[in-house]
């Protein structure tokens, strides 16, 4: 029998895969017994090559129901095996058990070991959009949060400097945050008017729970006027989830990068197999 | 009764309707007997209005079954009334009867006697998006032609110009074709890198029916290295659909923008109603 963990004595082949998928239909990326999860339909397709074993992940970006990624970046151990798969090959077996999911293995990559999905990651980049015009969206509808009212990005622009940089984010957090310390540095907050929508992309080490749809949707508040900038600061200063503005809706939010201190992915698709 | 075209002795308020749609799931614009197009599900909606008689409607560009519009333009004739319509309660009225379609009312705008969604356009713009990547796509999914070799933008550049300019387009005209002359002028022909795909724009006075699908057939030939950017001029030549590349499939075409002298949609939602 093979050892289906890092943990067994042979060790396992490490791999990091680029994901990008739709997160419709999803409970989100982590398992639940309520739903189909990405991460339980990844791991099924990379069981089956690993001979029906059950194939364990981590994540870098824990994304709820209904958010999507562009960039997701995850971690399998596969069982050790003779002839190790090239990275191309797994990568296309890979989607070929995935489908008709509507997730993609963008770039499959052997990393070493040590290497971890989440921990190893330096950074993590959202990108949030609103449709902000009348009509419902008929091309983008499950892509964006539609808001029929017309915001005021500059004003946006502005609320969003005052939460850029390290701050206790208790106010933009979600009761279930399970993370240790509210603490956090945020490294960019963008707020763009493109079209009939408004484009935030948001950076940092690491989110909390919800945290961005928690700023995204004090920023409408302020686009449409109900709030003024400084509003946003003193919310950040209240230190409590009941000083801010509603969670945006998730449709809107894409995981669109993760940043590590090598990119494991520069290599390409032609990376040579683990050893 | 009232009368229900423009030709009854009692004038028809004419409107001009600016639309967005998924194409996916219609035959396309015009009516069809053996499926649903945008025109009826449009036309349907309008003759809620109108009292459950049938409203005729004229478009821009007759969009082939799967090709989206970001910017449709239709024009519909409803009959008089004694209190018109404001244009943003024709459009939030038109919105509400086009669900659960995927279609809808950008804006709204009363146009003056004569005036012809049709004939009085002097310009369509189409975009047409290749996704040049291993991996299907997971989020652009049924917007884009997904090819899975990596194509050369540069050299569908260097191709792209052979097209410029006025030309008898024979080679990239669908055998179905129902205009009277090949000749057609290219004012623009974009061919652009945009990460994991290549964007083309198409702009011209009118185009023959399949020709930004044919000619991005045509392209994707050089992209692939199978052709020769010379080979398209040759094509051009031919004067004969034999001689080009294949259609490129419709998810990845997008009517952009039709022009008019003037735009009819200059003065917003907040236009009047006609008098």
């Amino acid at each position: 029998m093979m050892p289906d963990d890092a943990s067994a004595a042979t060790p396992a082949q490490s791999w990091a895969l680029l994901i990008e998928y739709d997160g419709a239909g999803f409970v989100g990326w982590q398992r639940q017994r309520d739903g189909l999860s990405i991460q339980e339909t990844v791991e099924r397709a990379a069981s089956r090559l690993a001979g029906g074993m059950h194939v364990a992940s981590i994540v870098a970006g824990r994304t709820d129901a209904g958010v999507h990624a562009a960039g997701q970046v995850a971690q399998i151990l596969l069982p050790p095996r003779a002839a190790p798969l090239p990275a191309e090959r797994l990568r296309a077996a890979l989607n070929h058990h995935l489908r008709p999911h509507r997730i993609a293995i963008l770039m499959a990559a052997p990393v070493p070991p040590g290497w971890n999905a989440r921990f190893s990651a330096i950074g993590r980049e959202y990108r949030y959009v609103i449709l902000d015009r009348p009509a419902r969206p008929a091309l983008a509808e499950g892509r964006v949060w539609h808001v029929a009212q017309r915001l005021d990005a500059a004003s946006m622009v502005e609320a969003a400097r005052a939460l850029l940089g390290r701050h206790d984010f208790s106010s933009f957090r979600a009761s279930a945050c399970q993370a240790k310390s509210p603490i956090r540095t945020l490294d960019r907050l963008d707020v763009c008017r493109v079209g009939d929508g408004i484009e935030i992309s948001a950076a940092a080490r690491s989110f909390l729970h919800h945290q961005v749809r928690n700023m995204v949707g004090t920023l409408a508040l302020v686009g449409a006027g109900k709030w003024r900038p400084a509003d946003v600061s003193a919310a950040l200063a209240a230190c409590d989830r009941r000083a801010a503005g509603p969670t945006a809706p998730p449709q809107g939010l894409f995981l669109s990068r993760v940043r590590y201190p090598e990119d494991p992915f520069a290599a390409g698709a032609d990376a040579p197999a683990p050893t």
